[in-house]
């Protein structure tokens, strides 16, 4: 059997994550037992929600245990299988984690799928074809339930779910508004993702600044807003929602590290009727085959064309990780594992 | 016709509100036209949501107007009339302003509307029967939507809304819990309005020992809240909310004077996938009717038993205003005008 290398979650952040939170090791993979499938992983993602679960606190996932493999999604190939629902060469996607390879019991539920990948490339199935679009698409058709010509708005507009949001959103006849970090970033989000307008957060030194910002390309207002992000922006989008508008809040990165970021005006909130829902994908499957099949067809059809950030190896995915936390990526993170 | 005393707003709040944005004047009640009443206010209805109109800045409303007569609900006695709908002798509810007597078009949809006081006093009609019941109503039954064996926290619990709110939670099977300001008010919530408990927030110097208190009482968690004050207390609620919680925003009293008041951790509302959702009762209508049956009926039954503070005379309106704003009234506050 081949040797696996593994990144295992050493120690807990104190305060800011680090790449010495981590350690690589080496390890021989198992002989399979029956029912079970080795699969050999081409790419990890690396994904917002993994810094909630390097903490010890209350979050909305378990913790991730001292000296256990980090989680994550992968995707790969099967290289030996004891089960009949798979045959080697097999495409999957599954929750393999840091790692090279992955034992996987391939009669547990949803633990490994077959993808197909002769339109859509296999890393994709885990950026805009995977959980990052499917929760783009579940916090806007689900939560936002924009009407067509309403503005929504998205924070982290060219990482894996705000690019998936913008094309969702403009698939639905909105003007969709993006916001991120930096000229390069913004000028890819209008000129390839379709965004109508892209603000750099960074131009702006407060919540007001950024808000008239904003009012410029949302003349209308904000109708729904899909927050990655928090602090500042949530902020300043707060001062731009339009009476009965919606917020799905799927992430606040901006708060990861360290003290929470508290929200300036929430009697904004009240003053505008706002609906604000928190929400985690992974807890709607339901939705996945409807929000699958949309996004790859938006996929093949070249209307959301994902940019992705590679690292290359198993070694390189604690640094690549702070990269991410700090919005250094590009579009989505992944780890080529071949 | 008679001499009417009327209070108008006379310049706008720099910071806190006081009795000098205020100015009595007395006029004359001009002749009827045809179509109109001529109403007797015998109670004026004093509320929370009258801070944010004596503002200019954007609010759910449109801002009161200086130099005319103060927006608030009152009931009365039809004592002229040239409309066939309503005769000398009509006890009727609607919303005169802070003045003794109203000409009101009978014809305008909503504007008045008789009440019968056989069982229910009409003062009541402006709170536990009137706005502040149905507003409790829509929270709890439209946007909390509490299961029996759920835990629902009330804010402001001895006030006109708070006060329903538990009635309204306890006839659905619930355990009812109230936040209230001082022992007095917590004793009165518990044995007088069926609160199974209620916590003196006064008592707590910040969110954590609130909170604490609030997982002695609140044994399983908090399903659902009623916001009506803001600051401090939610952000002691989110420590203790339940995953998939509901919270329903209605007031935030604690910040209508001066700065906002933030929310220290709203990524709270993330990690326990909290829906949030403000809103005001003017705006849905539809549900008045079934609200203002369940609220007859729970207080004919002596299910829901509200307390009133009543003021004086129209003079006594704005200091009754102030100390409504402070919390130093005892249930709902009424302005008593015969």
């Amino acid at each position: 059997m081949p040797t696996n290398r593994q990144i295992l979650l050493d120690n807990r952040p104190q305060g800011e994550a680090t790449v010495a939170n981590f350690k690589l090791v080496s390890t021989e993979t198992p002989p399979l037992a029956d029912g079970q499938v080795l699969v050999r992983h081409h790419y990890l993602s690396l994904d917002p929600y993994m810094r909630g679960r390097m903490n010890d606190s209350k979050s909305y996932a378990a913790s991730q245990a001292l000296g256990e493999v980090m989680i994550g999604g992968t995707v790969g190939e099967v290289v030996e299988s004891r089960s009949a629902k798979f045959q080697p060469g097999d495409q999957v996607v599954g929750m393999g984690g840091w790692q090279e390879y992955a034992v996987v019991d391939a009669a547990q539920p949803g633990a490994l799928r077959k993808v197909d990948t002769t339109h859509i490339p296999l890393s994709y199935y885990l950026g805009a074809v995977g959980m990052p679009g499917v929760t783009a698409w579940y916090g806007l058709v689900k939560i936002i339930d924009p009407k067509p010509g309403e503005t929504v708005v998205v924070s982290a507009a060219t990482g894996a779910v705000g690019s998936a949001l913008g094309a969702l959103a403009k698939a639905r006849g909105c003007r969709a508004v993006g916001i991120a970090g930096g000229a390069e970033k913004c000028k890819y989000a209008v000129e390839e993702l379709g965004f109508d307008a892209c603000i750099d957060y960074r131009q702006h030194k407060d919540m007001y600044s950024l808000a008239k910002a904003l009012k410029d390309v949302c003349p209308k207002g904000i109708d729904g807003y899909f927050e990655n992000v928090g602090g500042m922006v949530l902020d300043a989008v707060l001062l731009r929602m339009n009476a009965f508008g919606r917020i799905a809040l799927c992430g606040m990165i901006a708060g990861y590290d360290g003290q929470p970021l508290p929200m300036s005006n929430p009697a904004l909130l009240l003053i505008n009727r706002i609906r604000l829902e928190g929400f985690i994908v992974s807890e709607h499957m339901e939705v996945w085959p409807d929000a699958l099949k949309e996004l790859g067809t938006l996929v093949a059809q070249g209307k959301l064309r994902p940019r992705e950030t590679v690292a290359q190896g198993i070694a390189s995915a604690p640094e690549a990780f702070m990269g991410l936390l700090k919005g250094r990526n590009f579009g989505k993170q992944l780890v080529k594992l071949i």
